[in-house]
């Protein structure tokens, strides 16, 4: 067992500066968690990100095979935290063991992918070769690589304390990429956060990296995150989170005298429009997959499909009929922490109020703490128009049936959607094929677009994209999942005239990596 | 020939709508030239966006081959100007004809190389096949590939009116992408802008595509600047420009309530690193392709080489002398505009007026006018570390050599630099590899990086890298020159599961383009 001593992981040390301390909350039984965790100071955010810097430098001198073997020695280090970790993250979040253990498993294939992805890279480098004798000019020989950006910040995110928090793939990703790390651990899992720390430090240690790579904070206060996306030294920032947090520490980040990245995942309703026939045909099970979708993690996935959009068309009634009845059946169930369950209270409250909407049906009433109750609605698109804010995620178990008159305004609807991790559509071949303009535009608002599936389930593939205009991403051409998320913490460089004796390994000519020769 | 009415272009139409004009002058003479430009209102710019709007909705539907044949027809259009686009460009950059029509062939050849590229794509797309047998849960088909932003704002560039402006490397690339494209052109020469965008309007006709896929509107306020990056329908920006203005524009875009992207490349004094044994061996050398360099085009390309790094060792004196000497027989020569001019004899009386530094040799007296002459000055690497203003470019025939004691002081120079287009370093083999710390920090500020090549000359190539960290460019991750530069202008999307009868061709099972399948 790893004793939890609330310290942050600074340069291969556990260390803390301050007296100031805080606790989790276990958010089944509201119970304050039996460890005590210290709140960085300034010094100690300063000192995480010169270690992170000084370890950099270093870094550059290591192979991608070295990366890869660091990746992988965490992977086989969280697992070997067994139990104890499972225990600490149900107690931390109240999600379920068999949750726990699955995001685990998701986090240890993340880290195990980007070092393959290292190993048997898939993205091509560039190679011009010279041509000395070309008229009127010669051309030199030039080779386009990537390089890391530097050290960089990586918020936990509260939702998923494995997946998206200490090593997650905002971190795996940067790792691989050849930068270092600052984790800002969340505050409501900092047992977890700590945990995993030990298993990267761990992992530091039996590779031989530099002990700097890898660095986390604790803190509940908001100075220390401001102050760590605008050190001179942090060159981007991975976050998961609110709207309102993450716009915050953007516009840090882009006030900077040299503004840095900010990749941000802030919100997203993935809507999910129904074609006219398929509703006619499939009205029942659309409505029971919609409701089994938005119930997993008791609606607290990035992806939850959060808005439906139908016409007032045949099936209709059947549709919400089903969706009224399994919304009914819906147990309460409890989240993540007791600020989420009121904030999505309070959102409900607010729909509950509006004169514009239909209120469909409530699941099983909460007993309150950070219980909460599954919910549906309904709206006509022009209300839904004309109410931005209805555009908002409800993080929860809560779902929105935007009823268009007729095509037109399901057109207008898609054309007037704010950015969306995804959105899917429902339909036929053929009646896809009718209407590929509205196809079209839903693509315009999502960085993933699906065919008559659910968006739950994010894959962790090569073609994966985790993204989306503005809210959905802050950085929409990049992605937060798969394969591709390494691109976020890297630039390209040009390298001409280069001798072989300085080329990185993957320009050399004959190098194993997928080469595009000129 | 073409009458040069002055009017904008747009949705395929000449229009204007102001009685407020402008006229260029002649750079060589200070007449002023025989044409006269309306100035945009605000209802002519919003014309424009609107127009590219609803184009961008169609250019959704037309396929690489159209775009490619658009881009060839472009550059033979361009072609088909003739000797009156040559001359109206000299007239109103004072470039020499051989440049303008070198230029020319570089813009067209441009325009080709992205139509090559859609037609034999280069990157490649990501598909994951769907594994529905997978345990414990299936895994869905998805498709990684492109989809272009929409609207894209162009500035033209006062230094390159052919590659850099209204049909230059960033319409050129917004186009290959499938944006349509506003574009602002530059004041200082507003007759080639209408007769570059009257070859593009005949290519569109002729390849029959949406009238509106390319506008232009002509102006001399700030105002139509700022309402065009601001306008909810654009979706990025491309500027080649001065800090001054770039920081402006980028600004506004990230202050909107849906941030764009803003592609500026604002400014580099590409620093040229000579180490010691090489500067032992070959100072004359050195020196003189150092003046032949950076007097090239006057000193006003964006990688002239502003910045020499040397240490106080053998071989320094030489190198002085030698460039004192090559300097003092530079000619002078004509700027690109009076403002240019003005801007340059401000910053070099800056230089002469600063107590640090020390005035190695100037060039031929100036007549005046348009007219400056090449400088050159020396500095302590200390005194220049102490100053962060002589860190500015210096756009025009200057250089300032900066000498450092020791390695340890080189380093330490290297550490200091800002951003960079390109820097270069000078050494054998053997020498380079003692230096490669060195090195490698040199990298972290610079786009491109060279070995004993001098940085004028940016081939347009699949392993060009036209950019670095700022103030070299806004936008560090991506290019503006080369195959890479499409990428702006894009973001990814993941097609999940989408009916084979939809999906775009790229991703289709089998498809020409390169694919990663899984």
């Amino acid at each position: 067992m790893i004793e939890i001593t609330g310290k942050h992981l600074i340069n291969g040390q556990w260390v803390n500066s301050t007296a100031a301390t805080f606790t989790s909350a276990n958010p089944s039984t509201d119970d304050v968690n039996p460890w005590t965790f210290f709140d960085a100071s300034a010094d100690d955010a300063d000192s995480a990100v010169a270690s992170a810097h000084d370890a950099f430098r270093q870094l550059r001198r290591k192979s991608a095979a070295q990366r890869a073997a660091l990746l992988n020695a965490i992977a086989t280090e969280i697992e070997n935290l067994g139990e104890q970790l499972v225990h600490a993250a149900m107690s931390e979040t109240a999600l379920p063991q068999m949750r726990i253990e699955g995001e685990r498993g998701r986090t240890c294939g993340q880290l195990r992918a980007f070092a393959n992805n290292l190993l048997n890279p898939i993205s091509p480098v560039f190679i011009d070769h010279a041509q000395p004798e070309r008229q009127p000019l010669p051309k030199g020989d030039s080779r386009l690589t990537n390089m890391p950006l530097g050290p960089v910040v990586v918020f936990g995110a509260s939702n998923f304390p494995l997946a998206f928090s200490t090593a997650g793939g905002d971190t795996a990703s940067a790792l691989a990429a050849g930068c270092s790390v600052i984790v800002k651990g969340h505050p409501a899992h900092p047992a977890t956060t700590e945990l995993v720390s030990h298993a990267i430090k761990r992992a530091i240690d039996i590779c031989d990296m530099p002990t700097g790579v890898f660095n986390m904070v604790q803190s509940t206060t908001p100075q220390v995150a401001q102050q760590l996306v605008q050190h001179p030294q942090v060159k981007a920032v991975g976050f998961t989170g609110s709207q309102k947090v993450g716009d915050i520490l953007n516009k840090l980040t882009q006030e900077r005298p040299i503004a840095i990245p900010f990749f941000g995942e802030l919100g997203s309703t993935n809507p999910q429009f129904i074609l006219p026939q398929k509703l006619a045909s499939d009205a029942q099970s659309l409505a029971n997959n919609q409701v089994a979708s938005m119930l997993m993690g008791h609606g607290q996935f990035c992806t939850s499909p959060g808005l439906v959009v139908v016409q007032n068309s045949d099936g209709l009634e059947g549709y919400l009929a089903t969706l009224a009845n399994a919304i009914s059946e819906a147990p309460a169930g409890t989240m993540l922490t007791k600020g989420i369950a009121q904030t999505y209270n309070r959102q409900v409250d607010l729909l509950l109020s509006n004169p514009s909407l239909t209120h469909i049906a409530s699941g099983a009433a909460s007993n309150g703490g950070c219980q909460s109750s599954a919910n549906a609605f309904s709206v006509s698109a022009s209300d839904f128009i004309a109410q931005p804010t209805l555009q908002e995620e409800v993080f929860g178990p809560c779902a929105l049936v935007v009823i268009c008159d007729n095509d037109e305004q399901m057109g207008e609807f898609a054309l007037s959607l704010t950015g969306q991790l995804t959105a899917s559509v429902f339909g036929s071949d053929d009646e896809l094929l009718d209407y590929i303009d509205l196809v079209d535009d839903i693509a315009q608002s999502v960085g993933r677009l699906m065919f008559n599936q659910l968006p739950t389930g994010v894959e962790v593939c090569h073609s994966m994209q985790h993204g989306g205009p503005y809210p959905a991403s802050t950085a929409p051409q990049t992605t937060s999942v798969g394969s591709q998320a390494i691109n976020r913490f890297t630039r390209p460089i040009c390298l001409q005239n280069m001798p072989i004796a300085l080329q990185p390994a993957e320009i050399k000519d004959g190098a194993t990596h997928p080469q595009v020769i000129v």
